[in-house]
């Protein structure tokens, strides 16, 4: 696997012949308090790479680092090595920094090899450098930043990250500027599995491929078992916190019974007991046709999307806030139970009292440092599953349903982030290492490296840099409003969606399942390197 | 995929031109209690095929009938399709029958046709049939079975399953044989991806080889996660109920820190909180040095094999069948606990209390319908980390550990059933197959389709037909003496076992994860084409 040669645009071939041509974009128009937030840095112009006719013989840059920034996806070790190709071949060294932004702060890095480059190619994991979630924010963070890149002598920081991390490099990039470093640029690269760093010019971010087809193949897998045992219902819930991309593809690869999108719930205004109704009729529904099985799909955000539910969460966080010191002293779960239930408001109470006990019991217990409810440590696909088991129980009570129901629940996540990469994210990664490569060489600063039209073949991807404080909006982020990249959630009325939509009703009444197998790297072109169907599908309805 | 073409003993080409020599088995000897309940199928004869010099031109038999029985597991359609490619080429009707035995009992079955087989070539599932986890035992049903194969003019019934269902076919031959049916044959086929249907001739049932790679990968996927992370403990509890098996195999494909072994914490008489405190001090020992992750596979049959536990859910069967009825009239958990915990006899109360609370809870309310306490629903994974957490409190609190512990459960078992199989195993469900095809022209009854040597590349393997109830002993089940197959658990001074006790202290000291990627079909055969390890190990230290 590691002798898989990759493609990329044969413009990235020689960073050094490359040209960069600026053109105004056409994003949507920014605020103005992102603007003055980056009023070095900022730019709405995008470049387009052109063949130069003369080649620089001289390197303009000697020293780049990397670091690998948030969650693992799969192709973080390709877009180093694409970096890393493109460097060395000009002398230019790549050095790269360990456990994410914090090695930046402690100078903690190394150059990286050849022998060692090797040994990574198109593997999965982040284990090269090792990630961490840390992020460089405050002055004096930012000013640590600032010296130590200029002490060590480095022309470049490449931060390899989801939508938070290149806010951070973009952070990172105004700052550097405002102090006058012209000379060190900073440069991001778009990664997340979840799929929500998408816009005009990102079309996917990479790892979303990789993740996607692996799941996939275990939803077929559980798909081929529900039909040949016919008698569970499974219950999948599949990772993506604040948008349902991940979902949504794998419904468009396996084409499940029933896959439930957030943003369509919280566009619907959906309650969960309603939600809960509409599950149980079609489970019903199914049993009369003498189908007691099935397959669901429920993306990890969707309880946060449910408006009394995020109401019942934002009025526990507050209330466990301000009253946890007497709240501790009541030991027994009925005491803190009473007490809770009584000081919240009326809407949040009776949503309180709807859900089951043991969920009752997480949201009180399982509290992260800051005191606030794990809202993804909800097992969903639990609290679905009882409240659907009672729905059917009453149903069945009053004789309106008569079928079985058993059931099997399952969690994917942490499978799919570290599979080795498919072929098309390991291209795409690649393709990515050289684009940053090309736009550190340029010395550009602030901007991400992006690829465009992968629907097409690699040798047809059309690099690009963007300015990343373009994709930005203010938001409140921990009570304070905050420039960041939007996430991108899922447009209802996209192509991909409205595929979805089409079908589905076909999918619940009849058995769809689309068995798609595991990620293939050696077979036909038609079987190895198709990008995801999202991307085919939005590519098409263009 | 459906076009890969089955490799196979050449022999096996054409089942007319096969002659069978029997041999004495070296099989151990087997009780006068199974020999007197076989009496009319009895053997210890195993055969073995010979080329015969002429082959056969009239077909010995016209109607074969199949099917799937038990759990699904990855290559049963091959099985089919070998059988109907041996079959269909001498004119023999090949006719399944739906959704297990239940299917037999009901005469639900339909002829299969080239296009439907050609159609399920190398893929999972047991979907073309269904699968049903019903037996024929009982005097009205042998009656009815044979009633139906003798209507129905069949003169092969073979039954592809685990142990209980070759049990069950050769207890279905015996009844025809003491009818004095002696033209319809019943030939099993060893099918379990649990891997217990294993002795000297049973090398490794079918699905095993899938199964263990698909969940080989995933844990690979979180290894690669955790040693880029660095910040979790992955518990990942892996299906195989009686026998370590799957666990096995997974720790010598992927190198975990830690693998725990029903068997040979058995054979070492330990107690859970002696478990607990093992991988407490491993945990220590690693935070010791920096290392404050790790991956930690569970067999799903370990709780059961632990001595105090085994003995308080035998004592908490027989007690909430005894006072059924008063219990239900307890409505609070600790009004049922508290009455609960006050019959049960010292060592079971003082277990019991030894637990968290919330699998108290698992063991009281989640009960099957004989009121047993459901012991595959009990989350071992869950259940050790909860134990683990307290264990490193107390230590914390002593000022002996200062390490972070963060964790993550997982559970594969679903996943495997019904990927698509593995070259490995497709070849060698499709050998299977054919000799199950040749056993039922030789009208052979009572026998099972053997494959020997799979260490060697297909062409070498050695087709069998061995006596099944050769393979019993009278064991107890549901109260009652009966003679079943009996379970293979792994041998703690089995060569594979000696290799992994012999690595597993590096694997645990330092970090040896195995990244052993995807079940790949199209590549290097070194990639694509291995048997199990704990195959090509056994195979070595022979």
């Amino acid at each position: 696997r590691r002798k898989y040669k990759n493609q990329y645009p044969e413009i990235l071939s020689d960073i050094s012949q490359i040209e960069f041509k600026s053109e105004e974009s056409k994003l949507p128009a920014v605020s103005s308090d992102v603007k003055e937030k980056f009023s070095h840095t900022f730019s709405t112009k995008i470049a387009s790479f052109y063949k130069s006719s003369v080649a620089q013989s001289k390197p303009s840059i000697k020293k780049v680092g990397v670091v690998l920034s948030g969650g693992q996806a799969p192709g973080g070790h390709n877009v180093i090595c694409g970096m890393f190709d493109a460097l060395h071949d000009k002398g230019v060294e790549l050095h790269g920094f360990r456990m994410g932004p914090a090695g930046i702060l402690k100078a903690d890095y190394f150059r990286l090899t050849q022998k060692l480059i090797d040994s990574f190619r198109n593997t999965g994991g982040f284990d090269m450098l090792g990630s961490g979630r840390g992020k460089i924010e405050s002055d004096q963070d930012l000013e640590k930043c600032l010296a130590i890149l200029k002490d060590h002598q480095f022309d470049s920081l490449v931060v390899i990250g989801g939508d938070d991390s290149n806010t951070n490099a973009a952070v990172i990039a105004e700052y550097l500027k405002s102090k006058g470093e012209d000379d060190i640029s900073v440069v991001g690269v778009p990664k997340t599995i979840d799929g929500d760093l998408q816009n005009d010019y990102v079309e996917m971010s990479f790892g979303f491929d990789s993740a996607t087809k692996l799941y996939s193949e275990l939803i077929s897998n559980i798909s081929r078992d529900a039909i040949s045992a016919k008698k569970y219902y499974h219950f999948i819930r599949l990772m993506g916190r604040a948008a349902s991309h991940i979902t949504l593809e794998c419904s468009l690869q396996t084409r499940p019974n029933i896959a439930l999108i957030s943003e369509e719930n919280a566009a619907q205004n959906k309650t969960l007991n309603e939600l809960v109704a509409d599950i149980g009729e079609a489970v019903i529904d199914r049993a009369n046709r003498g189908l007691n099985y099935g397959i669901i799909l429920i993306p990890e955000g969707l309880i946060e999307q449910i408006p009394e539910f995020s109401h019942l969460i934002h009025e526990l966080n507050q209330l466990l806030a301000d009253e946890a010191g007497y709240i501790d002293t009541l030991i027994s779960f009925s005491a803190k139970s009473e007490h809770i239930n009584k000081k919240l408001n009326k809407d949040a109470s009776y949503t309180l009292s709807s859900i089951p006990m043991n969920i009752q019991r997480q949201l009180f217990f399982d509290r992260d440092p800051h005191g606030n409810v794990q809202v993804s440590r909800i097992e969903t696909e639990k609290l679905l599953l009882e409240m659907l088991e009672a729905y059917l129980d009453e149903k069945r009570a009053k004789g309106h349903f008569i079928g079985k129901f058993s059931s099997q629940t399952h969690f994917f996540g942490y499978e799919g982030r570290c599979v080795a990469p498919t072929n098309f994210d390991a291209n795409y990664c690649y393709s990515l290492g050289r684009t940053a490569a090309a736009i550190a060489w340029q010395k550009w600063t602030g901007y991400m490296a992006v690829n465009s039209k992968l629907g097409l073949e690699p040798k047809d991807w059309e690099p690009k840099a963007i300015p990343i404080s373009s994709m930005m909006a203010m938001e409140t982020r921990n009570g304070k409003l905050k420039p960041v990249i939007t996430k991108a959630l899922v447009q209802v009325d996209r192509p991909a969606m409205e595929c979805f939509k089409k079908h589905r009703s076909a999918w619940l009444k009849e058995d769809h399942y689309r068995f798609v197998g595991g990620i293939q790297y050696f077979g036909p072109s038609e079987l190895c390197d198709q990008p995801p169907m999202v991307v085919q599908l939005d590519c098409e309805g263009k």
